[in-house]
Formats: structure tokens, sequence, C-alpha cells
């Protein structure tokens, strides 16, 4: 039986993390509303350390080690933005970081985990490697291993970003977060609905890796098989723990093409000139796919990060 | 003999258009911070309407026209930024603007001035038939003609960016713009010299345009012959008039090499997830090339715009 998060859990993270974290600008394209018909909101988390939300999730869970769980480090593993923010988190706190990468993760991507004094455990690109390779790190050196998404205190620190955007604007119909493994979705929907309970928390997943969408409808935990999709960060699936925040909370789940990621994605760099990653590009394709649903409505989007390999665009 | 644009233009400009204009953001990087030894601030006019500074001069140039020299329109030669400026700054005003275009301008830019409502007249891509084109065209429409920087209420326009840049960040050491025509260096130089004295303004020009450069040591103005750089805004040549205020208001022009630029983009979009184009580049390229006289300094860069046509990355 899982403890869920409560927002009241959610404020003492925001407390816990403020100040290590950047309470990140919330942008609107005049242009973009225009276009769509209704008033968007862009809390912008490829702002954030390490480019990412991902920094609010692994600060709050170090921060709430004992010195005991922090004394030996901790460890995960992740080829993604989580790695780089645990590598960041463990390195404010003075604690070493295991980072189980697949030997063929981007270069980018080890060089950032590489320049937070991270140590990398490379394994084959299986997630029975990964965690095969896990659990020997973790034996062998007692680090304490911080899952991505299936901890109660990631989901707090990335419930966090939703406090800062409502408190900013607090009049949203919509909030549109992506999916992957579930966990900024489901931090965003306990605050959310906690803050407003007239809100609509929506979520937005590639139909490529549609897992959450699934099982949200089946209400049974369907995790993907191969998924496929430019929206890299939401390759992974729901875990218990998020599938039953979500199912609890959150309103409906869109899903989304490629070709609209793309596009999508496409917009944002060239009317709001700014960089985000294609995983934060599908709430926006949700809400082109779907115009008429959000039709004149405030409309709040997470934009989860800012992490692309800027020699292999998809445009 | 020309008037020159005193500090007090240029607040009445800022009290002009700033209605109309973005405040825009002044961002930092501590990663490139750490890497240069010096404190950075960006001066966002990448996030500025029309994605550039442009936008700036072209209001204030407008909203200082009479009734009767707005009654038949504006009318500019440009390939870049001003002509999406002045196309919006006129379609605020419900007036008519002529945009003469070389036939080969990027398909994007084009897009962008129609976009705003103005009248493209194409001619043959020569400074000759530009001119001549314009000619034409201001005799037949009785259009005022804005001139992109060798305008007074242009170069008012520009120096707004450094009124509202000095009210955040008061405590600069150095401010550096890019320069081109030497609107945007002109006005600037005029608002932080008078806001404080002890201020230091640097321009940096591109190797492969360094008309400024060599005007600015030689103290005669001497047109660019045949330039070429990716900085595509810094092609055009001092005039007249931004070359007498340059004389008498900057400190020194700082001239980089391509590779640097290029460099400079890329760490600003890897390590900011900003958007800036080439031109915007040049002003830390010319600090990274010089980053001794930077150190320990607290540095303003104005990001002179935005737009660059994703398709076509130099890197």
């Amino acid at each position: 039986m899982h403890q869920f998060p409560t927002f009241k859990d959610i404020l003492k993270a925001h407390e816990l993390i403020k100040n290590v974290i950047h309470n990140t600008p919330v942008l609107q394209s005049s242009n973009i509303n225009q276009i769509l018909g209704c008033e968007l909101f862009f809390k912008c988390e490829n702002f954030q350390k390490v480019g990412a939300f991902k920094f609010r999730g692994a600060s709050n869970a170090v921060a709430n080690l004992t010195a005991e769980e922090l004394k030996n480090g901790v460890a995960t593993h992740s080829s993604g933005n989580h790695a780089a923010a645990l590598a960041l988190a463990a390195k404010n706190k003075n604690a070493k970081a295991y980072i189980v990468m697949p030997e063929n993760a981007p270069v980018v991507k080890k060089n950032a985990v590489k320049s937070y004094g991270a140590e990398i455990i490379f394994c084959k690109p299986t997630l029975e490697a990964r965690e095969t390779t896990l659990e020997e790190i973790v034996e062998k050196t007692n680090a304490t291993f911080i899952h991505p998404y299936n901890n109660f205190q990631v989901i707090c620190g990335q419930g966090t970003a939703t406090v800062e955007f409502l408190e900013k604007i607090p009049a949203l119909d919509f909030l549109i977060t992506p999916v992957g493994g579930g966990g900024l979705l489901s931090g965003s929907a306990i605050a959310a609905k906690a803050i407003n309970p007239e809100i609509k928390v929506f979520a937005a997943e590639p139909k490529g890796a549609d897992d959450a969408f699934r099982s949200f409808i089946s209400k049974q935990l369907l995790p993907s098989v191969f998924p496929k999709t430019i929206a890299d960060g939401l390759l992974t699936s729901l875990s218990d723990l998020t599938f039953n925040i979500i199912l609890n909370h959150v309103d409906k789940i869109l899903t989304v093409d490629e070709e609209s990621i793309i596009h999508a994605m496409f917009l944002v760099w060239e009317r709001m000139k700014i960089i985000i990653e294609p995983s934060s590009a599908v709430p926006l394709a949700a809400v082109i796919e779907n115009a008429a649903l959000f039709q004149n409505k405030k409309v709040g989007i997470i934009i989860s990060g800012g992490n692309i390999d800027l020699k292999k665009l998809p445009f």
C-alpha cells in the first residue's frame, strides 16, 4: 500500500528546495495565441538548472535523505534529465552520485552528468542491463537508489513547478503537462487540484508511447512494450505510484502524432525564441490537435525541459 | 550639420513607446559566467516584438511623424529586422508600409513582413536597385522614408533598451552591443554614458564586415566594400550620423572571427536555451576572444534579435 503525496507535502518540498532551484519564468506568445484562439501560458522549466524540471524532484529527494542515507551517496539509472538532475542535487550536498547509463547514450548527456562530478557506470542499452547494473552498484557502494518517478519525494518536488505557476497565473482553466513515467503529471495534478478544484488537469502523450492513455482508459497499469517517439523523455511507462495518483487527479489524457510534436516544437522555437526539447512540445501539440476544446480558455503548459542535441534537429 | 540625440530624447522615446514594446528580460547563465570568469548579463531583445530591438526604433520613428507625414504611409528598404519592425509599427498606427526587399530575401522574412500587412516591392539584390526602387515608391506613394539607422528618432528608440537594462542592472562595468549600421550602438552609448559616465561602452563587429572598426580607428567614415559574415544583421556600414555619435561616445570596437561567432551562438543556445541570431552572438564572441579584459567584471550584452532560419543552422 502506497502513501500518496498531499498538497502539504508539495508545499513542504517547495520550502525545502526553493533556494536551490530557479523560480522559472512564465512566458506567453501573442502570435501563438492568435493562431490557436486561446490564451497560453508556458512555465519554462527549460530554464531550470540542468535544463529540466527533474532538478526539482531530485533536489527534494536528496534533501529528504537522512545523513545515514546520504553518507554513501545516491544512485540511479537514467540516460536523460534525471541523471544530470541527481548528479547536481548530490553535488550540492557534497554527496557522491552513481549514474548507470546505457553505453550508447548521447555524448552531450554523458558530458553533462560528468560535469556535475557524478560517476558514470556504463551498461548495455537494455532495461534489464540497467536494472542489474544498478543493483550491483547499490550493493557495492551502499548508495541510496533514487527512482526517477516512482518515489514519493521526487513527485513532491516535481509538483513545486505548479505551485509557482498558479501563484503567478491563478486563473488557469487548464493545466497540461507531458506524461512519461508520470512524476511531473502526478505532482502537478495534486498541486493544481488543491489550489483550484475547478482547474482541468490534462496530460499529453505521444501516440507512439501511449501507455498512460491506455492505462488511464482501462484503469489497469499497461506499460509500453516497444515505445517509439521523438519525445525521448516520454519513453518510460507509468509506475504503480504515479498510475494511482493519475487515476485520481487527472481529467483527461490526449495523445498526439509525431508530426504535431515536431510542428509544435518548431512553432515555439520560431515564435518564442526559446529552445524546448521534443517532450516539452507534446502539450502544445495536443492543443493544436484539439483546438476547439481550448477556444478562448486560459491554458497553462509546463515546458518540461530544453535538452536536445542541437546538431541533430528534426526539422 | 546633424542634430545629435541626447539622453533626454531617448527618455522621451521610451515614454512614447513603452506601452507598445516589451520590457524584455535580462538573463544570466552561471555556466557561461564560470567558463569566462566574468559576470554576464544579457538583455534579451530576441524576445522583443518582431524578434529584434529594431521594433523600438521603428515604433519611435513612426510615433514621431505628424498626421501629414503618416497619411501616405511609410517606406523603407531592408531584407531584415527593420522591415518587419517598420511593418508592425505602421500597422499599429493604421498606416501603410511599403517595404523594398531584394527578390532573393529568405521566404521566412518575406512572410513575416507580409503577416504584418505591409506591401512588399521586390527588386534586384543590389544596393543600387534597392535605393532606386525605394525612390520610385516614395515618389509614387508619397510615403515617408524611415531609414533603418541614419534617422534621429530611430536611434532614440534603439537607445531605450539600455534605459531598461541599466534600470535593472545599474552596476555594469561594460556594455557591449553588436555594430552594423550603428543605430543600436549609437542609442545605447548615449544612454549608457548619461546614466553612468564610468561605464565602458564597447562594440563588437565581425572581422569580415569591420567598417566600424576601421572608421573608428582612422576617424574617417570607411564603408565596407564586400562585407562577408554569417552575422547577416551586421553587413551594413555606418552612416554619417551614427559614425559621429560613435566617435564621441564609444570606448572601443573589438572585431571577431567567424568561428568565434558560431561558437558563441552555440554556447548561448545550448546553455541558456534561448534562440539568438548570429549578429547577437558577436558581443559574446568578443568576450570569449578577449576574456582577460573582462575578468571579474560585470558585463552587459544586448542580444539584438532571434530571427534565424531554423532549417539552415551553422552548426
